[in-house]
């Protein structure tokens, strides 16, 4: 058996998630799928994030166990045809030692949030980007990003089934970048709760909208309360971009 | 009557190009049908320039006369919403006087080409750029673009449906820049050929994979030969990204 740890890009669009569900299509399902055609080997695909619905990726790190002798450029090339049509693509593909796990071996975790800031509708970026129609204070949203990270208890920012034990997080990068009429927002942590980046992002947008201040975004963190929530962003614009790992 | 002057942003894939054609959606032809659903006139819409199947634009100039009294933001704002759900947007419009023509009055055009170098397939990206399956040498494709920047004969790289008179062209600027495994061609010229882009593209490919050199692409351009031409870059990667005006 050899253990080989994959770097996955995917468009979330089609998807109703990483993970394998009893409805729908999977970026874990369409990946495994693949695998069997390689290797007529039923194994599961290991995520470092289980992204929802909608949700991309530009480098998922993932492992999977293989009993059949490949070698992994081969590997690779074999899933990246088998995986056609669907919007998954292997990039990278390496053996890794046997207790190497995409996601209890992960000590960080980065994703971008991507915004468009204009009026009219998206056309190449549709569902690959979030269009807000105001234009976003930059500056107001780096203030408010800068009130959120480090440790806190996320609650407010944490879905109703986040399955995590504690709400405690530790957020080490909360950037924003802006470039035009768009705005990326930069998130890295060790781990990150249920739709925690898209509900401090739909926050943030609300005060470089100027309608709250980031001394309210500090208010609604310490007051604990899924209930606090201003906004949950959708989707369309999170990508999952990095997984680090020791050594 | 009020003439307008559009700014639209387009996904070139479903399309069969900018034009009105007998069978096939067009962008023309999306435009002027939300025109009518506006004002119930029955107008052309003239652009810069007439973009083939699969080819984008992030800024093609169009224009149109309406006889409706509309102010132009209120138009935009109608046109968008009746537009949907196809990939067209209108990012700008703006009464111009009657002479200002988008086709004939425009004094310069712009394409950027977007190639991903990556064995791997695209996936958000399908069909939004041209994957090369080999690394490219981004100095000599620079290189290569030196030698076909100026006034030139470029009856090479020109399609055999071209319909313009000379093939005659001042080629102001042919720019790589690299970006990872990203390589941008930014092309300027007041106007250019059927195909001349995506065959200056195609070739430079080829010079930057190392199997022709500058010296060779110089070649053929001298050759003044459709005969000659190495290789046409698929539409993918090319997107409209300005017209300028006078003044």
């Amino acid at each position: 058996m050899t253990r080989f740890a994959l770097t996955v890009e995917y468009d979330g669009r089609p998807f109703v998630g990483w993970q394998r569900q009893s409805e729908g299509a999977s970026v874990q399902g369409s990946i495994e799928r693949a695998l069997f055609d390689v290797t007529a080997e039923t194994a599961a695909v290991h995520a470092a994030g289980r992204t929802d619905a909608g949700v991309h990726a530009t480098a998922m790190r993932a492992h999977v166990d293989v009993v059949k002798h490949i070698a992994p450029f081969r590997l690779m090339e074999a899933l990246n045809a088998r995986l056609r049509p669907d919007p998954v693509a292997i990039l990278d593909c390496q053996v890794v030692p046997d207790d190497w796990h995409a996601r209890f071996s992960c000590v960080q975790r980065a994703y971008v949030y991507r915004i468009v800031c204009r009026r009219a509708p998206l056309t190449h970026e549709l569902g690959l980007a979030w269009r807000v129609p105001q234009d976003l204070d930059a500056a107001a949203l780096a203030m408010g990003a800068e009130r959120l990270v480090g440790r806190h208890d996320f609650t407010t920012f944490r879905s109703a089934h986040c399955q995590a034990d504690s709400p405690l997080r530790t957020l080490d990068r909360l950037e924003v970048i802006r470039d035009g009429d768009r705005i990326a927002i930069h998130a890295a942590a060790r781990s990150f709760l249920h739709h925690q980046v898209r509900s401090m992002v739909g926050c943030l947008a609300m005060v470089g909208q100027g309608k709250r201040t980031p001394d309210e975004l500090a208010g609604i963190l310490a007051a604990r309360d899924r209930a606090a929530l201003w906004l949950n962003a959708p989707p369309d614009g999170l990508y999952f971009v990095a997984a680090d790992y020791p050594g």
